[in-house]
């Protein structure tokens, strides 16, 4: 079979497959932030009705699908997969939100890295003919991730410096082979990201463990295609933080790679202010779900970007790891994105 | 976009992308039963030398891995992606075994489907052109399953009689679009999962919980294909285990698509003799990841199958829905598989 492949290991695209529609859902301290006129909505309530907070981030990402459909002009039945997936054991987030939508659902675990891990599978498969229309989706939760990997909220644990705010909110993606339906931007390229573990060990400093997983990416996916980040208007990480974007920009100066950190930056800095007291800034699933499908594809639309490549950063650590000794492995997944014309 | 689609929701893969070997590695219990010619090893030690039972899968999934690829006579560069996951809150177990191959990963969750899961995406991909060699992979691990979701053994829990028996072992595919290497198989149709949720809320009887999403996507297939039961020589589901196969013989006879006793298994019933004490048999992505890459390949490369629908079923709750009184979504990917000539 004939391999749709430049360089290594980053996938080509030669259909180009749309993003035809987008929708970010955000809670409420994200919708304090800067991006606040980015989100189809922001939810006051921290629970969104629902008894538990699993539950309620399960309702932001259905919330967001569903938004994301009705931009389309879709129903469910026409969707022939959903890809998505969150950081709660057992993806229970995505999986409760698409039994509503009884699409066909294939799911993901790529912890923070799952939004760019779902349109890139979603991208290929589009590209090929196996799906029509393929619906992405990601979420997280302040509350539920907090209990989840750290400390119960109840217990007022005090958060150390390089510690990263998860962010409250879920983003929904439409890719589609289908021509009549607009394009945001194109999917280009693909690359998929390798486990890279710098033997980080601590579960407060995630922008440390992922990023040397960022820059392996990055420097695949520059070596492949021989671009380089001035041929980007933007790369985006995917929530490495303060200090992981840092680390990222060092790690490429050495390598040769400089970024330029005017067209470079990390969805975790550009969700929240400094004044938002959220030390080293956003993170979680629902952190580059929600500045994707709300900023950058509103960037796009606008024709203030043109070419973007689009790199969600996840630490692939679990309670049980950390208290177990382990260190992070870190993983990036990068889709190269352009203006339609 | 050409769309590769018989029916409503079945993907055809027109270059029948090729399964060039599988690997199983199984553990003592599953070692003793019916199937133990079709290990590759069976691991007598349930720590397999490390310190917890989840290092100890991982290893599991290292070894199959391994196994596999060396079996393909192939290095884990040549590799382009792996595509796993198991049981374990974020997927730890996959992403520790793949971290030691340094391999492009896609992260899955699909509970106990993962096995299915990973080989039908993997198999668009390399179908399409996008990955070459994929290396699909799943596990899990009694102790571990056992501590994750239901009490630690050292409790001593009594299982109740609809309970079954998380199997420890893990599993290997190579799905490579390389026409060089042997083809075991071929894979020709692929029908993924819808999410069907009967409001089953006992987690010791899991059988029941995803049988109907087994017959929705049994159905949803034969549908498609204009296949009946009778088209192929063996239906193998998951892990439905006794009480979910034979409440989905039921609902398949109640539909108009009865499936024959003869050639309808579950890998569940396939693993264990009813004298190993294993209640409704077995479970776990494991379980259907050693019967597939033990039994089924085997039986493929001797000649004695030569047309299977493999149907890997997911109970897709978490110890937290249950304890919040969710209901068990179930979940069931199909993929069709040829011999080759």
């Amino acid at each position: 079979m004939a391999l749709h492949r430049i360089g290594r290991s980053t996938i080509l695209l030669p259909g180009r497959p749309r993003i035809a529609a987008g929708a970010a859902i955000a809670g409420k301290k994200e919708g304090e932030g800067p991006l606040r006129s980015d989100f189809d909505a922001i939810i006051e309530d921290d629970l969104f009705g629902e008894e538990s907070w699993e539950k309620a981030e399960s309702r932001f990402q259905y919330a967001a699908a569903d938004a994301c459909l009705k931009k389309a002009g879709l129903t469910p039945e026409q969707i022939d997969a959903a890809l998505g997936g969150d950081l709660l054991n057992q993806i229970m987030a995505a999986s409760m939100a698409v039994r509503e939508l009884h699409i066909p659902f294939l799911g993901l675990y790529g912890a923070c890295s799952t939004m760019a891990e779902s349109l890139c599978i979603a991208a290929m498969l589009v590209d090929g003919g196996y799906l029509r229309h393929a619906l992405c989706t990601a979420s997280s939760h302040f509350c539920s991730a907090e209990r989840q990997y750290r400390f119960p909220l109840e217990y007022g644990c005090q958060r150390p410096p390089t510690a990263q705010w998860t962010v409250t909110g879920a983003g929904a993606s439409l890719v589609t082979g289908d021509d009549r339906l607009p394009a945001l931007c194109r999917c280009t390229h693909v690359t998929i990201g390798r486990i890279v573990d710098m033997a980080v060990k601590d579960a407060n400093n995630m922008g440390a463990a992922m990023a040397p997983a960022a820059a392996d990416t990055l420097m695949r996916h520059m070596a492949d295609t021989g671009r380089t980040a001035a041929d980007y208007d933007l790369i985006i990480s995917g929530d490495l933080g303060r200090v992981g974007h840092d680390v990222l920009l060092a790690l490429m100066q050495e390598r040769g790679q400089p970024l330029d950190p005017a067209r470079y930056t990390d969805c975790g800095l550009e969700i929240f202010t400094p004044a938002q007291d959220v030390h080293c800034g956003g993170s979680g699933c629902g952190c580059s779900a929600v500045v994707f499908n709300g900023h950058i594809l509103r960037r796009f639309r606008e024709g203030s970007l043109r070419r973007v490549l689009f790199m969600a950063t996840g630490a692939l650590l679990s309670p049980t790891t950390s208290q177990q000794g382990e260190s992070i492995p870190g993983i990036a997944h990068a889709i190269a994105l352009e203006a339609d014309t």
